[in-house]
């Protein structure tokens, strides 16, 4: 079973290597990374992080698993007809069409999400709307094969679901327990519902000056 | 304030990215992913994600704060006299000495850990002896500048901890929220404690078979 997960310029790490280390350890996965060409691909961060693409997309036309990374640089990918036409067409006969933060807002402009219910990262949730989904404040919506995936470290819960519904509770078990995923934050303030008002500000203020 | 996070083959690509996606949000941080050589560094699985180290361990001899992960690749380092010459000299300096997963055997073999109490990955806890530490299963565990982090994703746990030592609740809970951490794994299955024997066993067997 081969797994694409697309990388772009400006993604956020975790989206992409939380799933990857859930689903790259399936036996018999093959897991690429494809960005529209092989090579370097700089994160979002301003000590940013470097991950290689294995293949140009062409090279994965038809994955079993895609996977759609969020991150500041998914509002550029919205805009290049190339890689949209790549995850429609990947999405047509994929087994499994994912996201995990603002990836959610990539499949939404490949046109996948009409009449949809989804998620995405919580700052963004609105904007499904234009794109004719129904946005939803859940971790993790499954919506027949597409599933999309709050804010950035939740596509680990994401992808051991995804093992769970295709390779059974033992094989998500395991997983689990060679990831040691669990978790214990030292606080309680994952969401803008149980973040403190003044947090949430906090952050708002800080996304809102992101460049995208 | 600088952040060096040591890379190597076959390292396991969570350990590093999930602290990083923390500690690359506190503003006005540095992070280095730092390597023998610059360039790129394979990870552990079979279908392997390339992280890029762009800079030599010279080039970051005193960062205030030291992070090492794990992976099979940990055993090669851990008979690397230069790595380790870097890890203790680094540790001499730092603020903060930390790792996770396996990382904190290659602290151990630094002589980093004798006398205090440590944690890591699951399978390897009792290893921790012949280095004089105190193995414990806890998730993450303090002892003056050093703290050690059990398996894999745990990292991201210690990260918004050492986040809140260091910076405040305030910043940690606007990272967390940042990430959106509200982690909901499906199964709870997550420490040996907790997934069935049966499951455990089947990890057991398959690190067992991971060459190092």
């Amino acid at each position: 079973m081969e797994i694409a997960i697309l990388l772009f310029d400006r993604l956020t790490a975790l989206d992409a290597v939380g799933p990857y280390e859930v689903l790259s350890r399936v036996p018999g996965v093959e897991v690429r990374f494809a960005a529209r060409e092989p090579g370097p691909v700089r994160t979002d961060n301003r000590s940013p992080l470097t991950l290689m693409a294995d293949v140009a997309l062409e090279a994965v036309p038809r994955p079993d698993i895609l996977l759609v990374p969020g991150g500041p640089g998914e509002a550029a990918v919205r805009r290049d007809p190339a890689v949209l036409d790549w995850v429609r067409s990947a999405h047509a006969t994929s087994r499994w069409t994912t996201s995990v933060c603002t990836g959610s807002l990539i499949l939404g402009a490949a046109g996948i999400l009409r009449g949809l219910r989804a998620t995405g990262y919580w700052y963004w949730l609105e904007a499904l709307r234009e794109f004719g989904a129904e946005p939803t404040s859940e971790r993790v919506v499954r919506q027949g094969k597409v599933i999309t995936a709050a804010g950035v470290s939740s596509g680990i819960d994401m992808a051991l679901g995804l093992v769970q519904l295709e390779w059974g509770d033992d094989l998500a078990r395991a997983i689990q327990l060679s990831i040691e995923y669990d978790p214990q934050p030292p606080l309680d303030a994952g969401s803008p519902a149980k973040a403190p008002p003044h947090v949430v500000e906090i952050v708002r203020g800080a996304i809102a000056r992101v460049k995208r």
